[in-house]
């Protein structure tokens, strides 16, 4: 039943669609079951594929951070000698470039996935589904998916590719899969709402680490104590992991005939855009706008670049500035005050389908997360959702946080889509 | 410089020496340098003593629940073949009973320390001053710190002091000290506030761990993994480590002469008792008041006893109900709504000193924590501290958890030694 721009769908019930995405949506419990290079795992990966974030751009239009990142994974991954040589192959389609949305993927920035790279495969149990993400780089200011490629952040590829991704994949051979939901749904009332604030959710995740690594590969202990040394870095570790749970479950609710629900946000280094349940894999595209940030000592608002990225797959599902309420610690970091954060959240119920039943804030009384963006609702309201995002410089690295709002444009052009499709 | 008793002391200028107190407690960063048997590093420890809860009772007077652990401790440590034997022992002080206090411990519940049990030792750095916890002994309802003893409780007893004790010891020894100001820092922001809610600290110092676990003890992985699992299992495993914490910093603001600041809040089975840095040692007593508890299914307000317990010092230094505002989450927990939780961490700021620099409730835009309760502005004001405190029956068992308010008498008595010892 996929809503697919065919417009023989006469007369649908557009709630009972929207009823039936939300209740898909909140019954997911991914499960992270594998750490593999996405070569072996991501459908449709190819040694000369890359992936990258947002609705797909010609080649030409990638600029900045964006261009640059893409450019780093083809030499990180050795299908091109330079960036120069890169950008030939790019142009000519020897490298094939393609959307992380279209192979069950999101991209953090940049979202630069290529063959040899480690992804975290989070699994549905009930349908045996799965999405994938990247593992975060760390909390250095340089890295490919923020636009830099040099000699240090390729040594810490490999350091990912060789002993990360290894040791975590031995960790869940050795006591099996770690439930990714339950350390979500204990996070958000610890502090974090999963997209600018993972503190709690990488926590309760080296928790569930630290039995599965007690004794483990005694023949090499050092490897061992440099990937959790790395664990122990990060606090954004889990959004990564966040992000395969958020990009699961919202695949979940794709495709329902009739469902104005929206299932994706990204961005390139151009557009915003959004996918909509009933209405395929259609992008409905926008300017990317620039994000309100507050950036570290030493830069202005007038670096922060355009940004692409789709670590907004968590405000897809009603986390990160939706959930601002449950983290008033990020205060600091993306310059807002707790009034205009639970401001933000009693908003998000506004253009939502309904609450998670189980996914709640703890300031709110236990009421649930807003689940289902409906962009009748956001037209409706005039409310649109707010993103918490990290920013970069246009010349590349990571520079603050910031809040992003959807541009309206994106859900006004859906809407009219979904009236030609579904005329009644 | 210590305030005893004698009225040698003319005039005080009772703002400055408050002053000293608050900066001492402000500047203590405990860590967890050891663990280790009791009668190893406590102080004043034998072979026959036992620490308990609480200002202390003739042996007579203990009863229930605090009666039933000491009795229990005693059969444990094989100072007495039965309960009926420990008591005679106890009566005729063959056992040596003492407060915990007085040797540099604190009591969780009713706070029972033999000489086998390991325990938890905490650091200042600066002063190289000590004090000792015994170690969370988990979740499940019967403990012997909630008067509960039986082969089930005697076994998890056995298991920390072969198992739980030894690994972290090792992990210590393997990986250096582990500070616990920054877990305790870092857990504010996360929603704990570090008496009823330790879910956050407990996961920083288990992140601490990881690395020093980590190819630990590879000839006997079994071992290591048991003590991780039993870690993995309590989210309340952190609270003995903060009352250590806590135990540490009020101590560093004891014997200021003039001070009028308070360094201990105890409970036994009969009475509420505070200390106060200029008055010495004394303890100010009166009847121990019952908690307002909300308590698990099964269990009425009726069921509750009249607690024994020492993790009060937790809101000694301002933590616990004092910063309620933290952690949202408890409402569940303890009953109470986000609108009272705010409020009660108001009331604190109106009897205290001032506000910790560093310990921060992200709610109030990162305001510090209350820190340094005056028994002259609790006067005043008429607000006494609030204590967030795990409920028991009166025949052994943890039921709930509950707000206890300090008994106004307690002040009032040490305003009026206060006034004798410093008539200017």
């Amino acid at each position: 039943m996929t809503g697919t721009a065919g417009a023989e769908v006469a007369a649908v019930d557009r709630g009972a669609a929207n009823d039936e995405a939300f209740a898909r949506l909140a019954r997911c419990r991914p499960r992270l079951v594998d750490v593999a290079p996405a070569l072996d795992v991501v459908p449709g990966m190819t040694e000369s594929t890359i992936l990258t974030s947002g609705a797909p751009l010609d080649w030409p239009a990638y600029r900045e951070v964006h261009r640059a990142a893409i450019l780093g994974g083809a030499v990180y991954e050795g299908l091109a000698d330079s960036a120069e040589h890169a950008d030939a192959m790019l142009a000519r389609g020897d490298i094939d470039l393609q959307p992380c949305h279209d192979h069950g993927c999101v991209g953090s920035v940049a979202g630069v996935y290529t063959a040899s790279m480690p992804v975290l495969v989070a699994e549905d149990p009930v349908t045996g589904a799965r999405s994938f993400c990247t593992i975060y780089e760390g909390p250095q200011r340089e890295r490919l998916t923020y636009g830099v490629y040099n000699p240090a952040v390729a040594d810490n590829l490999a350091f990912i590719r060789d002993v990360v991704g290894p040791v975590l994949k031995a960790a869940l051979q050795a006591g099996g899969p770690i439930d990714l939901f339950t350390a979500a749904r204990r996070a958000l009332l610890a502090g974090d709402e999963l997209h600018s604030r993972n503190t709690a959710a990488t926590l309760f995740f080296i928790r569930e680490l630290l039995p599965r690594i007690a004794g483990l590969d005694a023949g090499d202990p050092g490897r061992v104590r440099q990937a959790c040394e790395f664990l122990r870095q990060g606090d954004l570790f889990f959004l990564h992991l966040g992000m395969a749970l958020a990009k699961l479950t919202a695949d979940r609710a794709r495709g329902i005939a009739g469902s104005s629900v929206v299932t994706a946000m990204a961005a390139s280094c151009r557009e915003f855009s959004i996918r909509v349940s009933g209405l395929g894999d259609e992008w409905f595209r926008a300017p990317v706008p620039v994000a309100q940030a507050k950036v570290f000592e030493g830069f202005s608002q007038s670096d922060v670049a355009p940004m692409p990225g789709e670590s907004l797959i968590m405000e897809t599902i009603g986390l990160g500035g939706s959930a601002a309420a449950a983290a008033f610690a990020l205060r600091g970091y993306s310059g807002s005050t707790a009034e205009r954060m639970i401001q933000q959240s009693l908003d998000a119920y506004q253009f939502s389908v309904g609450e998670h039943p189980e996914l709640t804030i703890p300031y709110f009384g236990g009421r649930g997360t807003a689940l289902g963006i409906d962009i009748f609702r956001v037209l409706e309201t005039g409310i649109v959702p707010k993103m918490h995002a990290g920013v970069a410089t246009r010349t590349g690295g990571h520079i603050g946080a910031g809040i992003l709002a959807a541009p309206m444009d994106c859900f006004r052009q859906a809407a009219q889509r979904y009236r030609e499709v579904y005329p009644g």
